[in-house]
């Protein structure tokens, strides 16, 4: 994992600036004969796709993905997947004070220190819009998952918004896609509906859990030690925009636990091991148990708000600053298909792994 | 980051097994001309030591390092040091069960189902003991720092043991070394020693949270988007053994935040920008901001445990384990240096990437 | 180096068919600051581009290339550039009998048995057209070289084709871009072009070595051992297509001598070591002398010739094929400024790396 | 591949000098249940050591390997696998001269202007001696294949001394382990021996060519582009010492030939399609076809001779250098089990690579 490339052999290079004229993903190491067409793709980033409802930002992207390369007949053919995103919607002069004043809790002063130059408009690589790119190669991943995994379900879901959580007793799938927030719990939703209204009129904005989790994931994949499954799914989750915190199974709360409340127990059920409990998060030693691998990420609220801030100008002037354009108020709603995106690249590139190492078959057996 | 190698071009890989004849780190990528000698790395080691008291593993071992390559006349050439750590304790009977029988909450089982074989004796690479080969190449990440960043400060300790935090208002830095849980509050220590002593007198164990915070980092390491510094942090920690959760600055909590409360406002200081606070925990867009670098993480109990837990056999049979092996009731203690550790070598490793990219001078200024 | 991309730092990623929409490069790593726009990269295009001559197939493509991230205001960002060159001239249709039948020579049969799926326009990946990209990144590291490295002097020539080798005593570097092989020797140029006259007009294909050499190349780049200079000049220069041969320095020739012969005697010159010949083509121990850095490799003829070959069907029956498309009749040609691309992709990426362990100062003076 | 790390999945870092306590490689990625013990491993480098006969350096090193872990119950468990030759003959005095002067042809000059410090007992980590650790990965290397592809056989051998080639009419693959020289001419054998000797009486080294043919390799391993089989076989053979070039199957002779010579007709046998002739060298558009896979190199002659040699001090003053240390007259010797071994790490390297990507079946049927 290195510079804007992630994964072992099922590989992801994102490119592109918020402003510039196209952002994308060039994805290697695909299996062959995995039937993807743009349409598939299409669904995912549609889920993400700004503008969808007023708790998202109304820049108006269509975010229509082209497949330029990788595919014959509507099949990959294990040659390089090159997904292209143009930017149609490029309002730059939203952004002009930008390139003077640098905006607290932004990319804007550490791009400049490090690089000597960057591009200002929308914030440039460090923009939000990068994760559009991700989520177009989610849709390779999950395309190529579906032949190889077809149980295999992830689903992403908000878990928290501000200090609001949800009810973990309200858990209902079936909510997850019926609400702007992808929360599965209903009453969740109208709370944060009107809190959020209420920040987005006073031009604030907040911070949000979102969790994924992903059933049926075949046993055995993940390796220890720096490719844990753990490791891996963390530094993904990580390295999307915003994200300050990393879960897996009981996460932080695990230093909450005694040895004898946190272990979760085995028996024998009719289709092999089973486990009392999940605390693990479904990974033990960095090795997938076949239990929902269930993760975690922490969203922080965009520091692009109205309330004026204190700041400097490149010539070191103490300034103060209001972010006006275009944004979400919680970013974290558009970070749940991100996240999702993610974890299925994660849990394709480690079956890959496995496969290259140990072959198809279950080594250990049991019972 | 692959398998069992960590770091971009400073790398290291470690091996070896908790009851074979050694373990130990290849490290490559070093800066040449570091001075370094087994002494200097034995002092981090001896931090990491098991039984030096009643809170930690029995097990004695004087994890004495050898050199075996990449350095001349007291100072590396910059070619691969290889780090060997014998094993001189390894009472395998101790473990006899755990060939037969799964752990609960260990990587008993999912390295069976993977690999179809395993070392059993003391959990093999599984094994906590893996962390002293990491330990071990820590100390020369840190000898190269002094040259390169000479004054770069990293620092670990506790500060959560189960559900008892440290008071924040009682952090006192000289604290650290004073205690055998490495803890800034004195008051947590005694507190602490009282819950730990009875947890082990039971047979029972318990979780931590760990920080580490660096200090006097340089403005600009860092990489977006795959290899942001809060990526290659949360993997660098979560690799480590029986850790569920990474959090950068303000971490989990961002999420609690509004927009307002989040961003750390800018002034400008003597040597340049100042923040008015470090929710971010030193790191913008992926980039350190020169302020001190924050990563905390969790480490949940050992399962290791003598109370009876509910296991089946590898001939799926159900069945009880009681594991009465030497371990530790909170091996969070012994992770504060191994947080250290890796530490030291991403900042290092961000640091040679940085200059590869940029070169030596800072390319932005400011005022 | 793995699959689509090469380099370590400074890491180019290709992609895209021959027939496809596009084809292009994904460079990410590149140091920020480096002054480049499309017509910078459009003159090294233009020297590969095909049908400038008879010599060259007629498939005229414009070859234009889109810079579509990665810079501002014509300076690069240090974030990953994508470079996009849209296919214009894809007739198809020329390529039918390929579908169904293997071209002796030619990928079809392997990439079939691989991956059950292949592209079969033009040869779809393994087409000669994917050194396009390579050209293009090569125009962004020469961009970024002539900053760091100003001096430095990337060169490529013809020396052989077929049978029939250069007169080394009339080698003339003015002569190189004055005739259509990029040949420095005069002579040889009006030679070929006969010969290659007479092979055209049969439907015949010829093999061809060419030379790349780098002047004033920094003392000091490249490492041991697996990533010695030499062994990534190999890589890269071997993994352009039809290539099955490469050699540094003496190259193959090295077998033949005694090591009096071979190796070059060191005096001192005003300007540090002088040596009394280049047998070692610039490199000793994989690190660069401050020599010429020379490397040739040879390029197999293209089988797609007019001459009936016998294959077989998908199906296994005996057929014949002729390949009637429009092909060049000694890909040597362009692959010139191939190698050239190739040579300043590893240069600036060794340049680099060797910032990255030892820093911008020349560790061990002499005199 | 970068730094002392070779291979994509199945990768060997070897670490160590000449004159420290040892060396060795960290093989990480190797499948689990491969049966492999130390006296396995020692047969490869019992073929390589030194001191067998007068036409090798009669430094005395038994080269005896240690495995340190990675292996349980005399099976690899699929973690990694420490291999430690320890130095014993040690006898530094030899090569005082070489710390002051610089040896021509030697990687003194550069490891010093690189580094600033090198080890010069030995030759450091330039020395051949690094070879043995490559010799001991390829043991496990060859472990594994027999597992996976039982019928695939490595063999080398050299072809060319000096300017004396063999007679491919005399090919006898018998012969081979008959002489000192693994090569399969008996007449060239004998040639050799008295042409070695008088050369090694007037101290005096030279060059030699090795090939390595692979027999029975997989249909559809290797991979477009950056990782064609051909590209990371010459990156392999051109990572070893003194080697200065590499071919594959024609190589640089593939120049000189027509379309019509050089492309290998297809026909289909009891078993698939079977191939006229072997031109490619086993591999198209950078995957095997099922031949034989043929790789040369040339090694060029040591210049440790006796003869008396122009070079520089550190101090930058003109000098003379003999070498009089314990070298071999022809080093190519001892790299037909290096060469060897390199063959085998790259192809299960491939073979794993192939099954992550495209799982284990071969995908595209023929006839």
């Amino acid at each position: 994992m290195s510079f804007n490339t992630f994964g072992h052999v099922f590989r992801v290079t994102t490119w592109g600036e918020s402003h510039g004229p196209a952002l994308g993903a060039t994805v290697d190491g695909c299996p062959p004969g995995v039937p993807i067409d743009a349409e598939t793709i299409q669904q995912w980033l549609d889920k993400r796709k700004p503008g969808q409802n007023k708790f998202t930002t109304q820049r108006r992207e269509p975010d229509a993905v082209k497949i330029l390369s990788g595919t014959f007949e509507g099949k990959t053919t294990g040659t390089p997947i090159q997904l292209m995103i143009e930017n149609t919607d490029q309002r730059s002069k939203d952004y002009g004070d930008i390139a003077e004043k640098f905006r607290p809790g932004h990319a804007d002063i550490t791009y400049w220190q490090k690089y000597g130059i960057r591009d200002p408009r929308g914030g440039g690589r460090s923009s939000a819009r990068e994760t559009a790119a991700r989520v177009a190669a989610g849709g390779i991943a999950r395309a190529a998952l579906e032949q190889i995994a077809p149980e295999l379900i992830v689903k992403g879901y908000m878990v928290q918004m501000g200090p609001r959580a949800i009810d973990r007793a309200k858990f209902d799938w079936d909510q997850i896609d019926q609400n702007p927030f992808w929360t599965p719990d209903a009453a969740a939703s109208e709370d944060w509906a009107a809190y959020l209204d209420s920040l987005r009129k006073s031009g604030e904005s907040v911070g949000a859990i979102i969790e994924v989790t992903a059933q049926n994931v075949p046993v055995g994949i993940g390796a220890p030690i720096y490719a844990k499954l753990d490791t891996d799914l963390a530094a993904a989750m990580m390295s999307i925009n915003a994200v300050k915190g990393v879960e897996i199974g009981e996460g932080m709360s695990a230093a909450m636990l005694t040895g004898t409340e946190n272990a979760d127990e085995i028996a024998f059920g009719p289709d092999g091991p089973i486990y009392s409990s999940n605390h693990a998060g479904g990974i033990l030693g960095g090795i997938s148990t076949g239990q929902d691998v269930v993760v975690r990420f922490a969203v922080k609220p965009t520091s692009s708000i109205l309330t004026p801030r204190k700041t400097i100008t490149k010539a070191g002037d103490a300034a103060e600053i209001i972010t006006k354009g275009r944004h979400d108020p919680c970013v974290g709603i558009r970070a749940v298909p991100v996240g999702e995106a993610m974890m299925a690249c994660v849990l394709l590139d480690h079956i890959l792994l496995d496969r290259a190492q140990t072959g198809e078959a279950v080594l250990g057996k049991i019972g």
